[in-house]
Parts: structure tokens; C-alpha cells; sequence
């Protein structure tokens, strides 16, 4: 994958997300991190303790879930007992003024702070104003905001591959390809020139994720400052990075038909109802979100910083009778507990028949967006991730570019 | 209204819910109660204290606020300085033991305690099973619940009326009218003797109401003695009581069908979640509930008591703007604090324009139901209800009945 446009300079080949290939190994901005836990990394050649053994075998592994090996998880292929690492190359940055840059909400029509947030600023777009650009309200999909339903057809926020936005349009088409084409001519051709700089697309979920950053992957050297600006600027939010860009995945979001974008998060809030609380931190988010692109495209410079984010490792999914229905939900210690360590041996799963489930992966996790709503029908009951920290380089002063003399 | 079937004895003209007719001033069994909440019962006859005419002063009423007496809610014309009273008379119990019990789940198909209880029970009736009867499990909403949704057509639980019950049936017929019916057919039919004994309906709300009783009103005499029973053996779980019909109304939901239920709402739970601590919390109640009517069934007699429960007193519907969309959202004071006390010129709702909207009304009353995902389409952001104090009559022993001689 390369991206070569005018304002996205520097362009270098980049390893699929997180995937630690030999070529990246030479690559200039290539930077090799031990991890802070070590544990998660280096699962695959560790020996088991004997509790840990009997954790394994307590119970048969519930129906769905998958280790993280299982999910084709990209690590490096390290001899028992050396250190674990995590290397990362950086996308490029803009090299440019980020003028066109778009706020997205209802792409999920009952996630309610972004429905209104849209509908508000498409009103009164004064909040999306900065000297350099004004941000564009979208509401992404309409109909299903209207229908107060998180899609019509079909997940909007799955939609936006190349095999959707290029095959040919027929009458037939579910609306939310036909709505994905709509806003890839409004803020692509994804991976055009022509593309938008910037998405911001706001989502709520039913899980307690509190404020949660959402960025492809760690490479993305400019989404990661933003992360950390807003981490900065917000330090009561405790504001928390998940990188949910799986190895080898296509990117479908809606903020993939820019040329880069984040998602904002914002949990617990049932589906179809706003608080007002939650709708105000949004609001604050967004505000500094785009007062981190105005100082930018002012020119400032920002420098390297030390992260720690939450990478997607695989999915674990409910227990379940042979037809397929609950047979079972998650367990009241995991719930409300996303992002909290997750030890081999605790429960995860309470069964109606009145058996707990045990969590029998090999190591620590954190599990995610546990218990969210719109997952079920996935077969998502949590995703289980893994903490890491990442060193993310300095993103350098915007040059100023030579008027060409007439 | 009458009730005289063989089963529910002791068939006494009944006033509509909660109303104070003359006739009831001499039925045997009316029970005149000083109020232990005055100011909310003489609030037509207050002199308004300064502090209370400014904060009726500072905002116009927003759109779809009611005062209590606009609502025609039902309260006795007393002079002027008079204490408050409210009147109740009792309607029939029951003379035979309860047999014919069912336990409806998924009215709303989205209210997923109620979908999976009444699931797993259609599997394994176990816990539905007593020494004298055995409840009967029921998915009131099938294809609600398949399609996780409220309902399909049109809320079931408003579908109970004699008009959709006894209209002629046509193919165009709305699901949910026809589901009504075979509902009727199941569990009805409504207000006839050939009707189940007693429903229990089994509901989930996005709001802050943990664990309410739900009963038409408190002239319902076995309806209350059940629901002091659950008080008495769950004191842990705080169980609140509603009272849900308003004067003059024609009852309309699912057990209005049988001859006495009531309704569990447990919250919050967002729409389309199962949460483990909320779906053992409504299995107990439901098995209390199911015991108290063994206990009844058994012979045994339960005493007077009194009880304190809110009953409804009108709704409060969301500033909006002329176009009919929301202009607010409930103000972050008010949000989760289902049954307490609102005082007037307390922020009830929190505009986008950043300005609040102070709660205007002359007295203090309990909004219940607050932020109700299910409610926005019905124009309410939160239903007023007024706490009081009930004195209900003791239950009676079932007599056995005498065996006819062959």
C-alpha cells in the first residue's frame, strides 16, 4: 500500500497494518519497541503454570471464541524466551494545510450523539469553524436516522470497499451501498486525490468504553497525534486509543473514503437515546479535535511521544445452543469492565442453566465493546485486544510551499 | 366497570381509575386516606411563594409540558385549606385458587430479559412449576424479538383495546393487532371468564428505574398484595410500585387480556442488551411472584398494610423545534434520577443552544421513566407521577370450596 498525493508527502511502502514484515526491518522510519507486556507477546512459547493448566481444562472453549494466534494476530516470530517487540512503520504525514475536513454523524442512525450533533451543526454550523477550513456536517445516513435503526439494509460502516464503491449501481442495491457511493463522491474517490483530508466520525456504544479514540492502526503518525492531543487537552476523560485495523483487513469504515480519519467513540449510551452528557463530550471532543488541524495547518510542530493504545487481536463471540440462539451472556464481572486486565481463569460468560464460563486464553487481555448492542448479530460478545504501547515520531512544522513566480 | 366472574368474587361497582365519584363515598369497601404528600394533592388551591412565581416566570412552558391538572388527573375538589385525600375503592379478589398463570416475555422484542427468560422457559418450564399450578411461558412478540426490534407494525403493548380485538380481521391487518388477537384467543378472552387467572409481563427500560412493579392502579387489591409480597422478600432490591392508568382510560396492555397481572420493569438495560445481574434479578422476582401465588393458592391470609407507589399524572414531552425534531435533550441533573423528587425551577432539559429549561410546575412530583429510549416517538422525555400513600385492605383465605355431593 503507498499513498502518493500532493498533500500526503513521504511516501513509503508500509507493511500491512501491524504485520512486522522483513522489508520493514529497513525501512527508515521504522522504530522497534519492547512492549510493556511482554506476557501478551510472547504467549505463544510460553510454559503454562500449573493453575494456568487447570484453568485451561476447566471448561470447553465456549463456541466462537478464538485465541489470539487463532486470529491470525500479527507478531513477530521470536525464539522462546527473547524479548517480545512490536516494530511500526509511520504512514506519511500531510504536508500541507488540511482544508477539507468532514464531521460524520448517524452513520449508525440510533447512535444519538452524532445523529444530533449533525443535525444540529447543518443548522448552526458556527461550533465547525477554524480560520484555515470549516468542517462539513454530514449525516450519514439519513435513513436510518429518521428510522431511528442502526442501518436499513445493511451496516453503512462496513460498506466502504473497493467492491461496493465500484460495482456497477442496479436498482436492487441495499441503501447502504448506494448511500456508501453518495459519500464516497461527496468526500472520496477514496484513495483519490480528490479525497477529503480528514473524516471525524462520531459513534456511541452501549458498552462503558468512555471516551475511546479510534484510529486504523498505530502508523498513522498524524491520527496518533491527534489521539494525544486530545488525551492532553482532556485529561479528566481518560481518553483511550483502540486500533481496530486487523492484519491483511481492507479498510470499510466511512472515514476510509478521506485521506485520513479517527472515530470518537463515546459509551455507555443505549442506542436511540441521548444524554446530554455524553452529547457534550462529544461536542468538546470534536471542538478539540479541530483545534488540533487549525494549529497544524498554522504550522506547529508537534513532537515524538510514547502511547499506550489497545490493538484488536480477535473476537469472542456469546455461548450458544446448537440453533444458534443465546445460551448464555456475558458474566456480571466482565460487564462494564472494558478495557480492564482480563487473567486467565476469570469469568466471562454466566449461562441461563446457571454455569459459569471461564476465560481460558493463555494470557491477559483487554477485552472491549463488551456487551455492545449492535455486536450480537456479529457474534461479538467482546473483543478481546492488547495493550501496547507505541513510540510515535515527531510530526514536523508544515513547510511553507514556494509560490511559483508567475 | 364490573368484574363477576366465578373466580374473582365479590363483584362491587367499580369508579374508573382513581376517580372520586359520590358512589364511591358509600361502597363498603372505600378507603378514605389523608395523603402524606398534601402539597402535591391541593396543588390547585396553593398561594405561590415569591421564589415559586419567579421560576414559573423564567422560560415559557416547553412544548408538550402539562400541569398535573391539565392531565385530568383524578384528585377530589376540596376547599380551599382543606387537608387532601384520595379515595380508593377495591376492586374483587379472588375466590378459587390461581391456576391458569402465564408469563409473558419480549412484548417488545427489543427488551431482552423478558426474550430470553421467556425463551429458556419454553425449553425448560422448571422454575414455572408449582405444587398447584404450573405458569405457562409465552413470547408475546415473536417476530419483534426475532428481529430485535420494539414491534414490527405497531406496539403491542397499546393493542389490547376492545376496537383492535373484536374489529374484523383482514390480511392488511397491522402484526401486531393480529398477534393481539391470538394472544386474546391464548390468554383471553379479555373480560371473559374463560380468561387466564393472571399475566405477568416481563419489560426492560433504558431508564434509571431499577426495579418497578407495574400496576394498573391501587384499587387492585391481590395486584397489590402481590406486589407488597415482592417488596417484602427482595427488601434489597428497593422495589418500587407504579401505577400506570390514567382516569378514564381503557386498559390496553398484554395482561389486560387475563383477569389480574401485573408488570415488571427492570432498567436500566439498553435496548437490545442482556445483562446477567438484570436477567437473574427478573428470574427472582418472577419465581417471588409465582411463590406469593402458591402461598395464596395454599389457603394462606395476608394482612393490611400500607404502601407507598407513584401514579401517574401526565407526561413531559421534549423542547422541539417547529419541524417537530428535538431542540434539548433531558438536562444532566435530571437524567437517572427516575423517582425522585423534582422541585420546581430544578433543570429538567438542557438545549443545543447550551441554554437549560427549569421545571416549571407548582409542586414537587417524581418523574418516572426518564429518557426512555421506546418513549421518544411518543412524545415523552418523562412521565410525572405523584407519590402517595396507600392503605389496602387485607387479603383474604381462600374458603375451600364445598365438594358437591355425587
Amino acid at each position: 500500500m503507498t499513498l502518493s498525493t500532493p498533500m500526503w508527502g513521504l511516501s513509503v511502502p508500509v507493511p500491512e497494518a501491524g504485520a512486522c514484515s522483513p522489508s520493514c526491518r529497513d525501512a527508515p522510519r521504522c522504530i522497534h519497541l519492547p512492549s510493556v507486556w511482554a506476557p501478551l507477546l510472547s504467549l505463544g512459547e510460553r510454559n503454562f503454570s500449573q493453575k494456568e493448566q487447570e484453568h485451561r481444562l476447566r471448561r470447553g472453549r465456549p463456541g466462537g471464541q478464538r485465541s489470539p494466534s487463532e486470529e491470525g494476530s500479527s507478531r513477530c516470530a521470536h525464539p522462546p524466551g527473547a524479548p517480545a517487540c512490536t516494530r511500526m512503520c509511520s504512514l506519511p504525514v500531510p504536508r500541507e494545510p488540511l482544508r477539507r475536513v468532514a464531521v460524520t454523524g448517524g452513520t449508525h442512525g440510533n447512535e444519538m450523539s452524532g445523529v444530533y450533533l449533525a443535525r444540529h451543526w447543518l443548522q448552526a454550523p458556527g461550533d465547525l469553524q477554524r480560520p484555515s477550513f470549516s468542517a462539513t456536517p454530514v449525516l450519514a445516513n439519513p435513513a436510518a436516522a429518521a428510522a431511528c435503526r442502526r442501518y436499513m439494509d445493511r451496516d453503512l460502516n462496513r460498506t466502504f470497499t473497493s467492491t461496493f464503491l465500484t460495482t456497477r449501481a442496479t436498482p436492487d442495491d441495499p441503501y447502504e451501498v448506494t448511500r456508501a457511493r453518495e459519500l464516497n463522491q461527496l468526500l472520496g474517490p477514496k484513495a483519490s486525490g480528490q479525497a477529503f483530508d480528514f473524516i471525524l466520525d462520531l459513534h456511541n456504544t452501549t458498552a462503558n468504553m468512555g471516551t475511546c479514540l479510534i484510529a486504523d492502526n498505530a502508523h498513522n503518525v498524524f491520527a496518533m497525534h491527534l489521539c494525544h492531543h486530545l488525551q492532553l487537552q482532556n485529561p479528566e476523560l481518560s481518553c483511550r486509543v483502540f486500533l481496530y485495523q486487523q492484519a491483511g483487513e481492507e479498510s470499510y469504515a466511512v472515514h476510509s473514503v478521506a485521506k485520513n480519519g479517527i472515530g470518537l467513540e463515546l459509551g455507555p449510551q443505549p442506542q436511540g437515546v441521548l444524554r446530554a452528557d455524553i452529547f457534550s463530550r462529544m461536542r468538546t471532543l470534536v471542538a478539540v479535535a479541530l483545534d488540533f488541524i487549525e494549529l497544524f495547518n498554522q504550522g506547529m510542530a508537534f513532537p515524538a511521544f510514547e502511547v499506550e493504545a489497545y490493538r484488536i487481536a480477535g473476537t469472542v463471540d456469546f455461548p450458544r445452543t446448537k440453533d444458534g440462539d443465546l445460551a448464555g451472556t456475558v458474566h456480571p464481572q466482565l460487564q462494564d469492565r472494558d478495557f480492564e486486565p482480563l487473567q486467565p481463569g476469570a469469568p466471562i460468560f454466566q449461562m441461563f442453566s446457571g454455569e459459569d464460563v471461564l476465560y481460558e486464553g493463555e494470557s491477559t487481555m483487554s477485552p472491549v465493546f463488551i456487551n455492545e448492542a449492535a455486536y450480537y448479530e456479529k457474534g461479538i460478545a467482546f473483543i478481546q485486544a492488547e495493550k501496547l504501547t507505541f513510540s510515535v515520531p515527531a510530526l514536523p512544522s508544515l513547510t511553507p510551499t514556494p509560490t511559483p513566480v508567475p
